[in-house]
C-alpha cells in the first residue's frame, strides 16, 4: 500500500526531515508532501513571479495565492495529513490545514505537546489521532504497515 | 432568502451581539449560530455531562467532544461562515473551523485587524472576502439583499 | 434552528419513548425518527406486503428492503444520530446504522454503558461523542441551543 | 484490473489467510488489506505508543483512534469490502465497516452462516451479495475476472 | 416527515392519479413529480417553444433536452423514486430514470409485474424494494409514517 | 414545488425585470436570484467596504470578492441556473457562472441568438436546454409546473 | 492518458470483440470493461455459487447480486461508459448502466441505431455523444488522443 | 509527485507548446492535455464521425458533443487547471473551462494580460492563482516541486 502524506505545521526547523528520516527506516512506502519550507522563499513569491506590489497586504497576498495553489494541490492527493503544533508561532495555517482535512474527510493526527492540551481540545478531539511528538507520529505510521 | 451563518471566533467579548444587533437593523433575514459563548460552561461540558474525569487531558476531551458535535450541526446547516480573529487569544479553532468551512466549500468571510495581515495571509487568500472589522461584515451581508 | 435525528438502537422497551419525553421537557425543536418499532410487524412487514415467501431466508429478506427503506429515507434527512446499546441483543442494525452514519458524515452520539467500552471501543471513538444513557444524550442535545 | 479490497470481521482465526491463499491460487490481482489481527497488539496499541492511560476506558479509547486512523485510511482506498460474521463475538467493529462501506457507497460481500440469517437481515438486503462462506466469496472475486 | 417522491414510468394510463388517490387516502404528507404525462405534449414541447426543426431527429431531441430539463430538476428534489414497469412500451425512460436515482444513491422502489422478473433482475437487485403492483407500492409508503 | 433558479448574464438592461414578470404572470413558484445589477455599485462595493484600493486592479479584485461571495450564496441554493448571453459585452463572468452550474451539476437553460450558435456551440451542447429569447425561456420553466 | 470504459449493452453478439479489436488497431491506451458476456453462466451465477434456490423470482435475484457486485466495481473504475442499444432485446440494463453512469456523472457515448431515435431521446439527450455504430464510437475514442 | 494539468484557452496559436516546452525544461513531471488544437479538426469532427448535418446549428453542436467528451474525460483526470486569456477571440470556452474547474472545485490558474482586469475580475477572485504571461505560470507551477 503506497501512501500520500501531507505534512503540516510550523517551517522554522527540520522536524519534516527527521520525520521523513525516521520513515525511510522503517522503510514505509510513503511520499511525505508539506508546505514550502524556505521561509523567505514562501515569503518573496509572489514578488518574485508577480513582481513589486503596491503594499504589504497585496505582496503578502500575492504569495498566499501561490502558497494555496501548492498546498491544494497536495493536499488533494494525500491519503492522511500530520498537523504539528509547538509552543512558538501562530500556527494558524496549520490550524487551518487541519480544518481543510477535517471538511474534505481525510484521516488526521496532530502531533502536540502536552502544554497544548487546552488550546487544541476541540482539534484533538476531531483529530484521528493525537500524539505528542514526531516519534509517534512515526509509530502509528508504521502501525498501517503490521 | 434566508441564510444561516455560522460565526465561528473568540468568546471572550460580544462581537457576536453586536453583529446580530446590527444584523437585525438592517433586518436581513440570518439565523445565526456560533459556538458556546458561556467560557465556563464551554470548559465544564464534559465533566457536566459525563462526571469527573481522571486528568486534565480527558476532561479537556470530553468537553470537546461535545463542543465538536454542537458546532458540526450548526456548520452543516451554514450557507456561509464568518471567522473573527484579534490580537489576542491563539484562535486555533477560529483557524480549524474556517478550514473546515472551506473543506466543505462554504463561502466564507475572514474578519481581521491589519496587524494580523502576515500571519493570516493564507488563510485570507482562501477566504472568499476578508475585512477588518464587524462594520465591514455587515455591509457585506446587506449587499446579498441589494 | 429545527434539527432532524435518527434513533438507531434496539426496539425492545420504550427508550425512545422516554428520550422524545425529555426533549418535549426540554421543547427541543427536533424531530425524532427511527426504525419500525412494532417488531412483530418489522419482522412481519415483508410477507405482509409481498405475500407468503418459500423460505425464512428471503421472508426475512423481503421484510429488510422494506425496513432499509425507510430507514434510508430518515436517515438521508437526519442532521445527526444517537446510537443506542444495551448489554442484551445481537444490534447489529444499531453497530450498521452507525457505521452508515459515519460513511455519510453525520454527527454521531453513541449511547452506551460502562460495561461494553471494550467491545465498542472503535465505535466509541469514531462517534462525536459517546454518554452512558439518555438522560446524558438528552444534555447533549440541550447544549446545542444553550 | 487490479484491486484493493478490505476485510472486515473478526481477527481470531485465520480466515484472512485462508482467502488470501486462495485468491493467489486463482490469481486474482487483488491487495487485501484489514484490521490488525495481533489482538494484543490492536489493544496495547495505544499505551504502547502513548503511554499508561489512566484507566481502561482511555487505554480502550487511544488504541481504538490508532485502529480507526488504519482502517479509515485502507478503506477510502479500497474498491470494495467484505464483511464476516460468524456465530461467536459481539463483531460490532464488523457491522461498523460494513455501515461506513455503505455510506461510503463501496461494494460490499456479506459472508455470514446461515443461523445468522435473521440478525443479519437488514445488513444483508443492504450488501451488495450475501454469501455463506469464504469459499464462495473467492467464487464471487472470481467472477469479476471472468 | 414531508417527503418528495419521483414516478418514474409510462405514460399511457393513470397509475399515477391512482397512486396518488391511495396516497391522499392514507394522508400521506408527499409530494409527488413525475414526467410529462400528456403524451402529445411531452413529444411537442421541443418544437412548440423552439419551432419547427430540420428532421425527426432533432425534432426529438430538442423536446427530450426540455424534458430532462424538468425531471433533472424534480430528481434533485425527490427523497425517494418509485420506477413502474409493464408488459407493453420500450420504458428505456424508466429504466435510465431509475438509473440515475440509483447513481444518486436515492432510495428506489421497483414495481413490476410477475413476468418481467428474469429481464429486470439486475434492477430489482440494485432497487431498496420491489413489488408488483401499486397498491404494495403504497404500503411501503405508508410503513415510513407508521 | 417551490425552486430557486439564479439569472447569469449581463446586467446592462432589465431582461431580469422582464423575466420576472413573465414568471409572475404565469404564477411561477419561483425565487429568481442573480449578480448586482446596479453595475456602479457592483464596480464600487469593494472600494465603498473597504476604502481606497492602491490601484485599479486592486480595486477590482475586492470588489468582485464581494460579488463572488454574493453569488455563491444564491449558487449553491438554486435548483437551476439560466444563463443569457447577447451580442455585445465580453460575458466572460456569465460562461464561468455557466461553467460552475455545469460542474455543481445544476441543470442549466443557455438563451442565445441565433448569431452566437458557433462561439457558444460547447457551452450549448453542455447546457441541458438552449433556447434564443426569454420568452422561451419562460415557456421552459412554465412547461415543469405542467 | 491511460483510460478504462465500461462496455454496457446486450451480450448476445461480439460487438465488444470488434470495438476491443478496432481499438487494438488504433493503439489506443484503453482497458475495456462489461458485463459477463457468457449468458449461460451469467444467468447461473447465483446457484453456481448459492446453490438451488426455492423458484425463479430468487434464482434471478441472486445471480443479479453478483453481476450487479461486478458491475458496481467496474463502474466506479471507468473514466467513460458506453451503452450500445440495438432493435432486438428489452435491454433494460444497458438503459438503467447508462442511467447509473448519468448519476455518478461519468461521460457516456450512446450508440443507437437510427430507427431508435424516438423511443431514445431521452436518453441521447442526456448522453454526451451518441452515435449509430461502433465504428463512429471508435472514431470518438481516437480523437481524445489526436 | 505525478500531476496532470489541463490547459483551458485559445487554439488559434502555440501557447501550449510553448507552455510544454518550458516544462520539459524544468523537467515537470505533468502530463499537460487540452480541447483539440487543430481549429478544422475541432469544427469538422461532428460531420467526420455522423455524416453532413441539416443546418449550421446541428453541424456545430453534434462537434461540440465530440469535443465535450473528450474535454470532460480529460478536466476528471485533471490536478489543476490552467486558463489562458488573452484580447482576440470571445473565449467563452475558456471561461466556461475555468467555470468547470471551479465547480469540480480544482485549483485554477488564470493567466491574462493587464488589459483584461476588469472584464476578468470575478474570474481572477475566483482562481487560486492569477498570472500575466506563461512564463509566471511556469514559474507556479516549477514551485510546486521545490
Amino acid at each position: 500500500m503506497k501512501l500520500s502524506i501531507y505534512l503540516a505545521g510550523q517551517i522554522h526547523d527540520d522536524w519534516r526531515e527527521q520525520l521523513k528520516q525516521k520513515a525511510s527506516e522503517h522503510q514505509l512506502d510513503i511520499e511525505f508532501t508539506g508546505p514550502q519550507e524556505n521561509h523567505d522563499l514562501s515569503d518573496d513569491i509572489g514578488e518574485n513571479i508577480l513582481g513589486k506590489q503596491p503594499n504589504q497586504l497585496y505582496r503578502d497576498d500575492q504569495g498566499a495565492s501561490i502558497n494555496n495553489f501548492r498546498t491544494s494541490i497536495m493536499m488533494n492527493q494525500a491519503d492522511a495529513v500530520i498537523a504539528l503544533f509547538g509552543e512558538t508561532y501562530k500556527q494558524w495555517n496549520t490550524a487551518m490545514d487541519a480544518g481543510i482535512a477535517l471538511g474534505l474527510n481525510k484521516p488526521l493526527i496532530l502531533v502536540r505537546p502536552e502544554s497544548l492540551i487546552h488550546p487544541l481540545k476541540e482539534l484533538s478531539n476531531n483529530a484521528t489521532v493525537t500524539v505528542e511528538n514526531i516519534d509517534q507520529a512515526i509509530e502509528v505510521l508504521t502501525y498501517i504497515y503490521k
